[in-house]
């Protein structure tokens, strides 16, 4: 069988104009990046405004396994089915991170026949808007300690920098530094640190931001530490944010490429998941539905994360409103959830299956609640029985919605039509009635709570005083009406990663929390959360080269 | 007056096809970057082997004053200048530094009307060039924390480690740092720091690789740090090299924009020219030369430094023979070399003009040496009064040499015609000779004495008996044969930044060796050298900005 780099490099990519002019967009309404990649130029977006939009089609997840259960290609693979039966549809992805290709072996641009190309550029430096994101924040970095260094006017606490310096690598010997040390020369030592790029508040403002000014803004929001009186001091105190939004011009364009089958896709973006939204920006999105009929887009991790910040967070501050969700399943996961070991996966069970269907049956529920019509997808693997299938399809169709078998990973849209005719019908049956799961005004600790109850199905939530304390100043401070960005792991509905299935009766611990002021939320931190991942034993760095006709072997 | 960012926002751009099909570059050689700039494939690189060479002209200056002397504006405006005069001339340069921008204003594509376009996009990201050196390099210090934390097999010693990390941004609180703080996830505690990405020595090596091959080669030759018993350790030692090459696989592809006048213009490098040897890529010196009749170049700093390690490090490594060398003079440097003070520079003192010519006499004699006729260009300035021109123009004439006034800022080509008329009768007169200046297999001390004696006229140099066995030391280990990059001051001949004019009988001390290993050189260190900047108390990021045109402001 093919691998998905085999597959990618025998893809007959077209000229990125030619992908651009299925959606109408001119050819000098490209800045190109080669032939096969460009970004659509902000004075063409800026155009759009008036014009309708297209109907958006998000795609999530049950509680994954460590391998994920394949949401970007289910993206690509919906997207790609849709044009198929005659729809103008787009896809709108995040980028994938460079730092993480060197650890563990895989790409993050799709899989099999249901690929973003071209891969390796994608997977790599792509058009640069995670160096410019690196840049801009560590330019913030420097004005902070240079501040300190030339007087300290604003009187920062050194001991109460919150803003950390970034890099996109796995790098766990940078987590926790002491640095300007060295002498009167380099600066006052403090603790510092860097977080993987992903992770920076830049990244999620980038992709919430809706134009250039609404960058500066929000980047003139954020936070970088406090004064001994605990007053906050901002980047725009330090005359930070013109630099960093001339940093970032290019990168807030979104990247147009194409998949396998040559349809358009947007990639543009790509903050954590966890301490941040999960989503594509929010300028690719809008400016997708401008152009197509249908936009399928992916949100992080599962849907109890990932689609509660792509509706509570992204929709709500763009003012989204998605026709349909698409929430893929696959039998090895739900017989994990089922309780079925890692070696039993490639089993038939039909029993695990069924009991680990309350998995997916909560996640209808919880879509379900934000007033948007589902469909399930089932992105086949070699191992699944025809008697699993079936599990499935009837415990989906108990629960009111239709579940059907994908198999684009195998035979790219051809495997996807009947997931494209089944989204079509929904959307035009029009039910959608999206709305937030809280109003902006609900209290800070209340809004954690519904989420917790509603959505994790917890007792509770605790909290320690202080974290109360904080969230009470915020609200002070007029901090009350933003939405909370749920940090907890993505295993488990609740904050234990080995608690599958549909577990009720536990309580969701609230760490601690913080405010991302400039992108508009309040993260609140339930659990272990790594910031900055690190390299394995055996990094898959050691194996990446090129080979004897110049092409990159080992990354995927 | 115009300023040059009015300048260069007022010009008139070709389609980057178009400027490529001035060196006959078909359009598919291409890989554009928007519309007006482009990386010239390796594919169509490599089959350009087995062409005839045109002719290659340094261009070099005089020991400058700190607004440098205009070499890089030189150099284009003497392109510009030959092309006007119907010669197929192109120009290399070096790619400016994204993190300087925000501390001072002024950007590094050249000045007036000889700049090369776009030029902001050249000032910021450009093609990413740089951040994918940034990467490279980080991603090797993240292997090798990584190999210790792991058990470090190689028995790297943790105080040994001698690769640093990098970062495009002046931040002094980098250059020293405590990493791997916070417990035993984050590894073990080392002293490490940051130099900014121009120092890397991947910057070097990219600029000194002839293909990808050989560019694995020297990443793999890296020396990252030593064990207990001082044996060194390399990147190939912790399989780095691969990785490496495959996150630069873009960067070596030199890039093409065009001059205000539409002519060819290759940026690509920028290493630092004290700790390396300052000049642009010898891959896009090779290919220039193999698609122009002329190819303009220029070096860093002054002739003393910059032209020195032309020869002796990149010509010769690279079987360069340069055809002439342009001196830039400046009338306002040569004053301050004949004592004038910074304030009084603006009023006509030949007197101390002539004093100061005795800098510029010991450059053209020095460039001699080199076997490369010399022709020298004063880049006026419009305090300079005809007395004044006219003094250098007498003094060069004693010297055996042409000095021309050039006023390609003002004027463009027409005011270097004259200059290129010059440079093509000193080119089609074929007189040069080029030797470096020593032979390979001189020992390396005697090498630093060389340099030191025929080139910055001292009497001695001075070195610790610890640097003199190091040298030994290297020459046991096969790198005896290695040119030596020589780091000191640029404000004079001498070490002593004060010491103006033509200084003779000083010392030279040696202060430190360092053996760049992938980049081919041994760094000789005399007198401070900062490989990471600091921001100055007001920095140019705090008025950088877009205007409500969208335009950057600040920046130039």
């Amino acid at each position: 069988m093919a691998s998905d780099i085999e597959i990618a490099r025998a893809a007959k990519m077209r000229p990125i104009t030619e992908i651009g002019a299925k959606l109408d967009i001119p050819p000098e309404a490209l800045e190109s990046y080669g032939s096969t990649k460009a970004k659509v130029k902000s004075s063409f977006i800026a155009g759009l405004n008036g014009r309708p939009d297209g109907k958006l089609i998000l795609v999530t997840a049950i509680n994954p396994t460590s391998a994920g259960e394949g949401k970007t290609t289910t993206t690509v693979g919906l997207g790609d089915g849709l044009n198929r039966i005659g729809k103008r549809a787009a896809m709108c992805l995040r980028e994938p991170s460079l730092g993480p290709c060197f650890g563990m072996k895989g790409g993050a641009a799709g899989g099999g026949h249901a690929q973003v190309v071209p891969m390796e550029d994608i997977n790599l430096h792509f058009t640069g808007d995670f160096h410019a994101i690196t840049s801009a924040h560590n330019l913030l970095s420097a004005l902070i300690d240079n501040h300190i260094y030339w007087g300290n006017t604003l009187e920062i606490d050194v001991r109460r920098v919150t803003w950390r310096r970034v890099m996109d690598m796995n790098d766990r010997s940078l987590r926790e530094i002491v640095s300007s040390l060295g002498g009167v020369a380099n600066g006052f030592p403090r603790e510092a640190g860097f977080d993987i790029t992903v992770a920076s508040e830049i990244m999620a403002i980038l992709c919430l931001a809706t134009d250039l000014a609404d960058l500066q803004e929000r980047l003139g929001n954020i936070i970088i530490g406090y004064r001994r009186d605990r007053s906050a001091i901002t980047a725009r105190d330090l005359e930070a944010d013109g630099a960093m939004t001339v940093l970032l011009k290019e990168a807030m364009q979104p990247n147009l490429v194409q998949t396998l089958e040559n349809n358009p896709a947007f990639i543009h973006g790509g903050p954590f998941a966890n301490i941040a939204h999960g989503c594509n920006s929010v300028i690719a999105t809008r400016t997708a539905l401008k152009l197509a009929d249908y936009v399928v887009t992916e949100a992080g991790f599962g849907a109890d994360l990932g689609a509660e910040k792509f509706f509570d967070i992204k929709c709500r501050k763009a003012g989204l409103s998605p026709a349909a969700a698409v929430i893929v399943a696959t039998i090895r996961a739900l017989k994990m959830n089922g309780g079925v070991g890692k070696d039993e996966l490639g089993e038939e069970n039909v029993e695990a299956l069924k009991k680990g269907c309350a998995n997916l049956g909560r996640h209808i529920e919880n879509v379900k609640q934000f007033g948007v019509p589902v469909v399930v997808a089932i992105n086949h693997f070699v191992t699944d029985t025809d008697a699993e299938v079936e599990a499935i399809k009837a415990y989906a169709a108990e629960q009111g919605v239709e579940a059907v078998l994908c198999q684009h990973w195998a035979k790219g849209s051809e495997g996807t039509e009947e997931l494209a005719r089944k989204v079509v019908e929904l959307v035009e049956h029009d039910s959608a009635q999206f709305a937030p799961l809280y109003e902006d005004d609900m209290p800070l600790f209340a809004k954690i709570q519904t989420v917790a109850r509603r959505i994790y199905r917890a007792d509770d939530v605790a909290a320690d005083k202080s974290v109360r304390d904080q969230l009470h100043k915020w609200e002070a401070d007029g901090f009350g009406h933003l939405p909370v960005c749920m940090a907890k792991t993505q295993y488990s509905f609740s904050t234990d990663p080995n608690l599958r299935g549909a577990p009720t009766g536990h309580m969701v611990p609230v760490r601690e929390v913080r405010l991302s002021a400039g992108a508009g939320f309040i993260v609140v931190i339930c659990g272990e959360i790594m910031t900055m991942p690190g390299l394995p034993k055996v990094p898959s760095a050691n194996h990446i080269r090129l080979d004897a006709d110049g092409q990159i072997e080992g990354l995927f």
